[in-house]
């Protein structure tokens, strides 16, 4: 009953053996294996985008800082919502990355950034001059940090905002694949149709060890990110072997397959818990998050079962009436089994 | 006849073995995995050094850029030779890392730092005001670029040089195996009581996928190390893959036995093109890297024999008279086969 | 009537009779001069601090990012008031200077940071990881930039919340003078006595070319401050007319008298505006900066009669019903004419 | 008999005369002043550069570091003589404004690049990968760190070198006014017709306060540069006090007499020393700067009646026989009086 987080899950099987078949011989390092190209050409046609350029790197907060980096100068501002994993969770990468750049908070519901929210911050900065931030771009993530999916409208939506600003657009999709099976349409659709210049096209919480690539519909920034991906130290020299893992997670839609898995568990999840005498969700769960609350009681026997999952509010505690209702974070991924979940809701009913 | 780069061999079975073995269930995200606590226990054995502080990243620029900006700050400058890794092959990342420190090059014969052109450069600094660049740390390579190893009496030699004008010591391991069996010294002989504060212990060009060890023989540095780690984008979350492979590299000393194989290859190779009609090494052959020249037709045979391997000189041809030397670098690995390396002195032969 | 920045003032005949007096001779550079020895002895006579380290730069942008650079890393949050100059108008000076930080915005009213604001920021972040913005310093602003000023109770207050979580405190005294005297105490009371660990002294605001002191109490940062402030380009060569300015500035305490003057002219003019038919404060005029509203026919015939002052929205228009209110920023200097005052109030009536 | 900068010299009175006629009334902050308007046109007009960006900073180093960071990129390098003032003197400067780029020496008399070891710099590092460092600029500075002058066939010599590698060139003026004089050519001959795109135009060491010019022939740069100024803390809210100081810089040629003026005296002193029993000239004397050998009995003597200046070697000592020479170097400014270069070298003569 592991619940903690998506990184946390293995590998599938498939992962493993696509490295051991790619441990033969010798491999052009530096991404200029032949695996990659294949890599490439895959995602260019699984994206419906023919010139796009195409990265593999290691970890997620590294994809996100290298992309917005190509985009956003030190002087400019990202704009993203309040809750983002570039603004919570990277320990000042972006910044890093970017020289110097400010990250300007947005609200709404769901860690979804409202439109009118964006277009207000816009606004108000319009008539900017040296002594202020500048625009730089709009970062996006989906599946948001709160579990909700952004469908490719509200995409579009955000998007022709910041576009008519001019400003860029990124996406975090380290949970691109859960939010694409959420929404049900096109990668294409939720990405360069939408309005979307660079995607980081999350692999780790969806299925692999740690490979995330970095796709760029226009590929004018190419040259620039490969410097900025090497001067990081994120450039692979025995790349074959995130080239494999790649190759083997877009082979027969793995990926779309994983993330199905991983949202299917959360749903029921989120439905059963929801269903609790005092249970309710906090945000929708359109992916593979679930934030709920439900009566201690159904907490401690949990957790005494051995459940593994986080509080939402760090000072939460177990200590309390038996009645009152404490807020959880619960993941699913690929690897959870329906069997536990069912068993995590027998407990959770107290 | 694969003598282009140890970056692009295969990694031993027990490396594919291990991560199939640590593919099983959920595991503490971001280093925290029971694995990593084995790693390092057995890395402060095999270093002698109970209180060192160490971490895995994927990279070997990550390595030694992370490392070098614990010890330099941004108006300081890292001393360091002409043709270190650092300096040449790493696109200024050192500088990206440390915000901007200066590399001072310095010479010595086969990429060894000569101890008195440390000397006087420092002393030459020595009444150094607000105006210049202030001392910062020694960075030495072993093996170096050039195939020499340092032993570990002159790896003393010049941090005492550097300590005496209290520059901190970092080493670049990336070829650390290869430059400790070559010496025959221990670890601890190699780093820390010759004067090292931080190591960059490679395990990718010798039979990883991609995982070097960074360890501060002082832990001051080490929540300061686990911030810029997790800033630079260089935190796995599921390190456990990480870790697995450091554990199969270094149980039953796999890691001094792989660097014997790439050593041993490269010393017949170094050995057999010197005895050619014309061959000469131009550096000392200590560890896994030859840099040799042999008459044109030589070569000529080689590589239509379809050997890979690079020439010396960006600029260097085949076209010439068929007696006349051309200067190559070679290098083994573990997986280097004998009969390989006898195959291509043949050819070498012309 | 001129209103508009107390940037655009002239400076008294004492600061150009001390330039034309320290221009003789040869004199030694980058604050080797012997008036700076006048300076730092004054300064810390002044602040009843003998151990301080005393620097001049030419630019408030410079003297905020070098202070906060010197106690807040790269990884680390800059908690200030959503209305601080240091986010507002110094486009990513304070990131760019430190390395890239994040500045944590706060509210409260008048542009003074809510004590519980701070507090919750705080505690929210308390058991912060590796993965989260670590907590950095705190940076107040004395005159506030919505011309409120903090006592020196207040001061203290704050920097107690910060205290308790190891956070050191910078004071932005652009016009720390204005404040000073509004507040009624000593300068030792409104900074390190009340916590504060840096102070940036302003001097051209309030009649100065181009001089601003950082004043750090512990000189523990001292030699640090000097590196960042070379490296910055910063440390000027002919420093003694930096000097001089300055040394006249404390001289027969010209800075209070100054300030005072400035603070006077606001008050008459706040009070006029505010007992205007329609007229009101939009925050209480504490110091030599006025937010007011009053009928747009006010607003026309002093902008008809040459007044210059800036419109407190960027889309304000003079268009509109006669009655209806426009809000406006009013800036005083020590140069501002009470007659003008006068005038302007007589045309504001409308 | 001051020899020791041109750093130490004071001002001319035209200098404080233009300051005291600034300060009257309000005039418009940040560079929006009037008498800046009048700067930019003479710039314009001595430089036949109608179309020329032209902005003012108060130190030398800020005005190197942010051109150079306008044209290079943090992956790349700044091509420069080992003895620049931008390697030499600015504490890393460079790497901080530029997010990290390289300073790659070259070697060359008198502080002169050689052309030969520029060419061979570049085209040897002309097929470079993603893994070494980029080709970003070239930087030269005149009059040299060792008082020689490149004349402007020189440096179209240089400039032709690094377009042929399409890279932008950058001049370190600091004493272009001397250089200029020296050379005899137009100030359009020195640089834009000679291949340059961007001068710091220097005054400091010339007769001003603390006032240099930026000055980029083709204005692609310029609001790029205005937000580097602003961000970097060099931009002035009395703009005025250094538009004023240019102004009376540029009126009836004041710059170049001044600088005729510095380099008079130090032709005098340079014959003079050269002329001395035992003396000689390490470089050539072109502009204000001497460096000199002679017998440590004139130098004793020299300094026992006062005179300040710096021997060529920090270890230098007066101590050992009257006979035996020792090198200094002296610097002359418009203020140097010819009886003080008389009396100096009559001491000199021992």
């Amino acid at each position: 009953m592991y619940f903690a987080s998506d990184n946390s899950s293995a590998v599938p099987q498939q992962v493993l053996d696509a490295i051991a078949a790619a441990n033969a011989d010798y491999a052009m390092p530096y991404g200029a294996d032949a695996i990659m190209d294949r890599v490439r050409d895959r995602l260019r046609e699984v994206f419906e985008a023919p010139e796009a350029a195409v990265y593999l790197v290691a970890a997620g907060t590294a994809a996100n800082a290298l992309a917005l980096a190509c985009y956003c100068p030190p002087w400019a501002a990202v704009y993203c919502h309040r809750g983002a994993h570039i603004e919570e969770d990277e320990c000042n990468a972006p910044e890093f990355y970017t020289g110097g750049a400010k990250l300007v908070l947005l609200d709404g519901p769901d860690a979804r950034i409202d439109p009118q929210a964006l277009k207000h911050a816009l606004e108000s900065a319009a008539p900017v001059g040296v002594h202020n931030v500048q625009k730089g771009m709009l970062s996006l993530t989906n599946t948001t940090e709160a579990g909700a999916v952004y469908s490719h409208r509200e995409i579009a939506e955000l998007s022709a905002i910041a576009r008519a600003h001019d400003l860029p657009v990124h996406l975090d999709g380290a949970r691109f694949a859960n939010a694409l099976v959420a929404d049900g349409c096109t990668p294409a659709e939720m990405t360069w149709k939408a309005g979307v210049d660079v995607l980081s096209f999350g692999g780790t919480k969806n299925g692999l060890m740690g490979v995330e690539a970095v796709i760029f519909f226009d590929p004018a920034k190419a040259w620039e990110f490969e410097l900025r991906r090497k001067r990081g130290g994120h450039l692979f020299s025995k790349h074959r072997y995130l080239s494999a893992q790649m190759d083997a997670y877009l082979k027969d839609d793995l990926w779309l397959k994983l993330a199905r898995q991983a949202n299917d568990a959360a749903q029921e999840l989120a439905q059963g818990l929801a269903a609790l005498p005092g249970g309710r969700l906090l945000h929708p769960c359109h992916a593979n998050m679930v934030f709920a609350e439900w009566p201690r009681a159904g907490h401690r026997a949990a957790r005494e079962a051995g459940a593994s999952y986080y509080f939402a509010s760090a000072d939460a505690s177990l200590d309390g009436p038996a009645d009152t209702p404490l807020a959880a974070r619960l993941v699913c991924s690929w690897s959870t089994e329906p069997a536990d979940v069912q068993r995590f809701l027998a407990l959770a009913r107290g």
